[in-house]
């Protein structure tokens, strides 16, 4: 039996929550690779930090409702709740992540992922 | 002689500074009372915290380069940074502040002040 993770409903995604979420250079360049690469095994990341690290920044973006996490197996695969979030807060998202792109060593992270 | 207070230079300003102090719904509220009404004292905000709250919050806003703040003899008077935030960062502020009224006790107090 698989162990299914909370996730918040999109209506009660939060502003203060998204933001406090996406203010970590480490969460937005996850939130940059799933956004421009799709879905990913959460190993993926380790890239760009340690297991342990990574376990937190990705809880705080599941939790804030910025990515949706499922269990498979051993792995935990990462989407982003793209719709959900350009629901709640239009053009929010697109913002976060033109700014991040700007953003030379999170940018070259992501491409090398 | 008045004490100029520091501000980044609009190519400065960090996207994670932005977002962190844009996630306090405090701040918001100051922000969109600034968005709305134009430059405004820092006194006008005592609607939404104590004094020394208000200090703290103003300052984290000002670091970040969300707003500039100058010395008129006892005032401080505050205004946004609209076009160096949309310079940088084109529709954050926007998308920000339509989350920001989106909140009914948020635009409650920014309509009262």
């Amino acid at each position: 039996m698989s162990k299914a993770l909370s996730h918040p409903e999109a209506e009660a995604i939060d502003l203060s929550a998204v933001l406090d979420a996406l203010r970590d250079p480490i969460r937005r360049a996850i939130v940059l690779m799933v956004a421009e690469q799709g879905e990913k095994r959460c190993s993926s990341f380790l890239c760009c930090t340690t297991k342990t690290n990574l376990t937190y920044h990705v809880a705080r973006l599941r939790e804030a409702g910025v990515v949706r996490v499922r269990i498979e197996g051993p792995s935990r695969i990462v989407s982003l709740r793209r719709d959900d979030l350009e629901g709640r807060f239009p053009g929010l998202l697109d913002a976060v992540l033109a700014g991040a792109r700007q953003d030379p060593p999170l940018a070259r992270l992501v491409e090398d992922a």
